[in-house]
């Protein structure tokens, strides 16, 4: 099924079901009041709102009305845990060559983490607001997990049937922040401010065969000014999968509901490998370390105020799953 | 006022106000049911917890009973935000001499902070469940603030005034898996697995003089194993006070109600600067630390199954402020 959060004024919005081709969409506060409510109580609520998702796309819901994403807040406007990996780890091997240094990377078996700003999630269409360009503005497209209750020392099969939703992300890094930010070892507090989300997140399920593997087998489009910049598939290179990451995560800690596992953005090795399709980039990051590499210098700019940037990911029969990201950028 | 989220089985809690003496305590739940839900709506709600604070201390509540620190959650048993700085640098350049790198230290105008799992904070007498001894275990006794709204690129002065609670925590780290962890930049997801609370939090005022210039001048005492180990002042030797922590937070982003920014470990310069007064240590790594520079290595060692560990703060009358944390380090 696929859920949505809506705008109502509150620091939570209000829980709705959204049709399968995103047309229509039904309020669900008689079942449970929010997302956090529903994920709460997962094993209780879902089937109540599987029932609604049923009756809504047969075109049998009482009070169906038309799906606005202008009108989505994130799924979880607010969460308690929000935590990124990089689990396309071709962009950090590209990174550490466009920087020519000889750090060593990270042992393959452990996927880089760092935890993010939960307590404001962002709505798909909501402006990205920022103050200074020369911050390094740049988008990060990619997918995200949102769990129930994971226990400590969960192993990735475990943790793979603690997935209960799905969704986009625009993972947006202050790309000239974050070096010295990063530099003491102690993450991205100010360089990763915003990140926000599809006006939908879904139920593995709803992907059919494009799950498996703990993987989104579907190219995950990314436009930047009108422009289509990427399209790689997300399914391929992923060097950890979504249970992996999770069972990271809670290698010490237990996970509870709610909290959103990132996976970083997407990134392919090679576009030739892909056939006809070029995979183009996911974050501007990586254009500019291909461009060090090839000719010593990046030469795509960060993004600039008034830049927008369109996030979706399409079906094989190139219906939208997720609804899109769509955000411009602006001053305060 | 002294505030405390009592367990009754649900994941957030319930919401009860506490003596100033922490002999008795009176439901809250006819004013708001939860810690989240008071700090959602602050200034609507805390006047009428302040009038039944106001009553309980009278012996006029209607329904009061005996406070059982052990009946506590953490005041928010699961937070939308948990960022911790190390606002007593002496304790990072003692792990830099310990060390002997020559390391520059950060600038000081930047207080090193990270972000921690806020999505399971621990009680006051919850057990400190961890796996294995090896991953070095160590306590953390400091302090937090608990913040309303706080918008993006507040100064010091403005996010002063929008400190509402402050309280005691233990801020576990894992010391053997934090230097692997944080090496590539990311900060620490495994290493930085528990965080206890203290079982009340206290609006700033209930410390009358003893708060001050955004600081807590009053002393942090540390027993571990029964033996008194620390009692630095924690007013004293503060390079970053709480709302320089919660400027340097929200810079990029903004910050919302229920989000905890701690100070890390209590660490003072000079015992013989503060008297007769040993100060002593807030967590295991700087008195290694201290060992390491005096005598070559640490003699020390972490915690080990069966340990416990207090932490309170007395006022000048010698009364406790926020309760005790006092907690045993058991295996899962």
């Amino acid at each position: 099924m696929k859920l949505a959060t809506l705008k109502d004024g509150s620091r939570d919005g209000q829980l709705a079901v959204v049709a399968r081709d995103l047309k229509t969409a039904h309020m669900a506060d008689a079942i449970a009041p929010t997302m956090q409510a529903a994920l709460d109580d997962w094993a209780f609520i879902a089937p109540q709102l599987e029932h609604l998702y049923a009756q809504l796309n047969h075109g049998q819901a009482r009070r169906a009305f038309d799906f606005d994403p202008a009108n989505c807040m994130a799924p979880l406007p607010r969460a308690y845990g929000w935590t990124t990996g990089a689990a396309w780890t071709n962009h950090l091997l590209l990174r550490q060559r466009a920087r020519g240094d000889g750090t060593p990377a990270r042992p393959s078996d452990e996927p880089p983490m760092v935890q993010g700003a939960a307590e404001a999630l962002f709505g798909p269409c909501d402006d990205l607001v920022l103050a200074f360009e020369a911050w390094g503005i740049d988008f990060g497209a990619g997918l995200a997990a949102i769990l129930d209750d994971v226990p400590t020392a969960a192993t990735p099969d475990e943790a793979h049937g603690r997935i209960r939703l799905l969704a986009l992300v625009n993972d947006v890094s202050l790309r000239a922040l974050a070096p010295d930010e990063s530099a003491p070892g102690g993450g991205f507090l100010q360089s990763k401010p915003a990140t926000a989300f599809s006006p939908v997140a879904v139920t593995p399920d709803e992907l059919g065969e494009a799950w498996r593997g703990g993987k989104v087998h579907l190219r995950l489009r990314t436009t930047w000014n009108g422009h289509l910049v990427g399209q790689p598939d997300a399914g391929a290179d992923m060097a950890f999968n979504f249970p992996q990451l999770v069972a990271h995560l809670c290698k010490t800690r237990p996970v509870r509901a709610g909290s959103i596992v990132g996976a970083g953005p997407v990134s392919n090795k090679d576009g030739a490998r892909k056939g006809a399709v070029a995979p183009g980039y996911a974050c501007i990051a990586e254009q500019r370390y291909l461009e060090t590499i090839a000719h010593g210098a990046p030469s795509t700019p960060f993004m600039r105020f008034g830049d927008t940037i369109r996030i979706e990911m399409l079906e094989e029969q190139g219906r939208s799953v997720f609804g899109a990201i769509a955000q411009t950028l602006v001053k305060p």
